[in-house]
């Protein structure tokens, strides 16, 4: 029985030096837990004339990938550099080398998961990402294993915690989209260009990643709908208030017999739906399945000590793997070939703002839109607009396809009672 | 290799029929995770000529458990029989048999799961019990692994789906607590006596468990403080509300240098936590570990698919330990001495209500008890009464010990100007 496990650490950025800090911290639990130590002993770093406040000792610093592949004692890397940069190269090399991998990396879970997760396979090796998606909330791991019996049909997420820190503040502190990104950038959760962020991109990457797993296929990132943050207008967060919803950027995922439909947008949740309740630079999941009905995981979705958690975590089942000589015997095989619904088989309510010309007969004009397209009304509001001469027009719909959605509003846009369509949303859940 | 595992069901009601269904709808999948087909052999239960709807063959249906036992084609035991009534000495024997367990007996594990767990080790058997606690949540798992790396500080749960279901109904449509315990009757939410529920019983026997595994060491229901609903007076639930706050049935364990204290009472909850937003009979858990910060998990706490979920999750988790012999291979032995903490050492904040004469000075009275026991307050507030001669009192304190908050009470109580005390709770979470 051998006596410590040696690791290898690949970046020291805020995630690697959390996780270098939680691992010495909790030396004596880690022991309790596996029967034995766990020592990093090799960290690659860029720059090695660089002054970092760590108690590992300064000869285990390196910036020679080599080194670390080539020393046999190691067993398990841990990858915590993040972005694209030979991210993926460093993990296909280390499961070459039979070493396992722990990364934290989205941007290359999200693009290359199943092409890594059959290398792990062939290799024999763990490649756990916990620490992906969702920082510290345990998602991938409830979803192989907690809801392993389960047939999730969808779920539904904030999981980027800069886009849902903007619009809480513009929520409960009447903030401006630029106040309120002024202020995330200021408090470190937007990071200086937050166009990944704001335009849905960061939330694209992990809807991959936590679809491929929850409905066991392979998932990419083309077949991801996205809006951006841009598309939510002057307004529209008081206005969704008026009506008893709040406006979130939602990642949402679903699975039927038609095949699976995956989506990023801004999107309006019923305040009496737990996600409505998820505040700041938090995260939360709302997974339906079959069996379990609905469950939520929530928890910061980002963060050096709750990813190093997450990253910490992984270690430990990976430590147990190699302890008990069971590593890489998880087939990452998907069950089911990829196939994506159509737009006329996506069904959902939806929210439609629309400037009119104030005259007589527009309320006709465009509820005959609706019924042209079978489309059904549940709401139909008039406001007067900003000039004397025009009005606003709300409608919410009860559920219909996407592919009606998109025809009601190109005809809308074409109708000559209509100046504009302000905005229009998803509406999550069902009919209230 | 083998081609299938062999399984034993203890009880067949609803959580029985359920895993049955769960088991037999998901084979493929459960085929494809684990590689091998997963059968139940047999099935106990107590009355044989019961008409049942299933898809089981007649002939797997037995009264006697030593048919089950002598079995030895069967690996796996699954007990979902419930209750205290020979459960115990059932899965002892199923362990001595060599056989893994999976249980979703919160009574059982709740009193006697530190001996269990220890003779499942003795016989190198898996004992797993995910569904015994918070029904379709994965909170056994998330514990053990998802924050393995992390120490966790304090839990605070809604564990009981009977209790917060008649809170929900309370605040959110103003019934009496007799009307909304008769609505969770009709809806099959409480049981025909209800008292377990109410009197914060079951909420205990949770969080015993939670607790022992969150900081591995041995909780016994004994250590648990605990106060039922009829603590709730007339009033309290709309009080709360105007102060900002939601009355919650709620279980609290907390762990520093000097101990662990563990508690089941109603708590004043600040409606911007993430708990006061869990309604009806939903189940949450918030956890708050010193790396990851705050995590919650939601979902339903109950039912037979939900719950039935949990249990197949672990049958899924012994089958593949099984598969690949490492059954057993966890120890379950508690890294720390259980050691309680004193009433001088847990600390919160405190509401109380107070009905008092109104007469000049009464304030100046009941500040100077608060003074003299070295609490001090954050809001004073004095209502008119029902009477033209009583005046009602509110205090919320700042953070002082719990010992502070009996001794303040016992001066209340033999204070002149004080008619009663009417009501006092605990209140959740840091200052606001």
């Amino acid at each position: 029985m051998r006596k410590e496990i040696q690791v290898g650490l690949l970046g020291f950025g805020t995630v690697g030096s959390g996780v270098a800090k939680i691992m010495i911290d909790h030396q004596q639990d880690l022991q309790h837990k596996l029967g034995v130590e766990v020592n990093i002993k090799k960290v690659l770093v860029r720059n090695l004339t660089k002054k970092r406040e760590t108690d590992l000792p300064i000869e285990v610093f390196t910036d020679n990938l080599d080194e670390i592949l080539n020393d046999s004692s190691i067993d398990l890397i841990i990858e915590v550099m993040g972005g694209m940069n030979g991210t993926k190269e460093a993990i296909e090399a280390s499961l070459r080398a039979g070493k396992g991998v722990v990364t934290a990396n989205k941007d290359v879970m999200a693009v290359y998961g199943p092409e890594l997760l059959r290398l792990a396979d062939a290799n024999k090796c763990d490649l756990f990402y916990e620490a992906s998606v969702g920082g510290g909330i345990p998602l991938i791991r409830t979803m192989e294993d907690g809801l392993a019996s389960d047939r999730i049909s969808s779920l539904t997420g904030i999981v980027n915690g800069t886009t849902n820190f903007i619009l809480t503040k513009m929520k409960q502190e009447n903030m401006s989209y630029e106040e309120a990104l002024a202020q995330a950038t200021e408090l470190g959760f937007a990071e200086a260009d937050p166009s990944a962020d704001v335009d849905g991109i960061d939330a694209a990457r992990k809807m991959v990643i936590l679809a491929s797993l929850a409905f066991s296929t392979e998932v990419q990132l083309d077949d991801v709908f996205v809006r951006g943050m841009k598309e939510i207008q002057d307004g529209d967060v008081e206005l969704a208030e008026s009506f008893g919803y709040t406006v979130k950027m939602a990642g949402h995922a679903e699975k039927d017999e038609e095949g699976i439909a995956v989506s990023v947008e801004p999107v309006f949740i019923p305040n009496s739906h737990p996600l409505a309740s998820v505040h700041n630079e938090y995260n939360a999941v709302y997974i339906y399945g079959a069996a379990v009905g609905e469950t939520m995981l929530y928890g910061p979705g980002a963060g050096s000590l709750p990813t190093a958690t997450s990253v910490t975590g992984d270690v430990v089942a990976a430590c147990r793997n190699l302890l008990l000589g069971m590593n890489g015997k998880r087939s990452h095989s998907p069950q089911h070939e990829r196939k994506v619904k159509d737009d006329d088989k996506r069904f959902s309510r939806y929210f439609h703002r629309i400037l009119v010309k104030d005259e007589v007969g527009v309320l006709t004009q465009l509820t005959a839109i609706y019924s042209r397209q079978g489309a059904s009304l549940a709401t139909v509001i008039q406001h007067p607009g900003k000039s004397e001469r025009d009005a606003e027009v709300i409608f919410i719909t009860h559920r219909m396809s996407r592919q009606q959605h998109l025809d009601v509003l190109k005809e809308l846009e074409e109708a000559d009672a209509v100046i504009d369509v302000l905005s229009h949303y998803r509406v999550e859940g069902d009919e209230k």
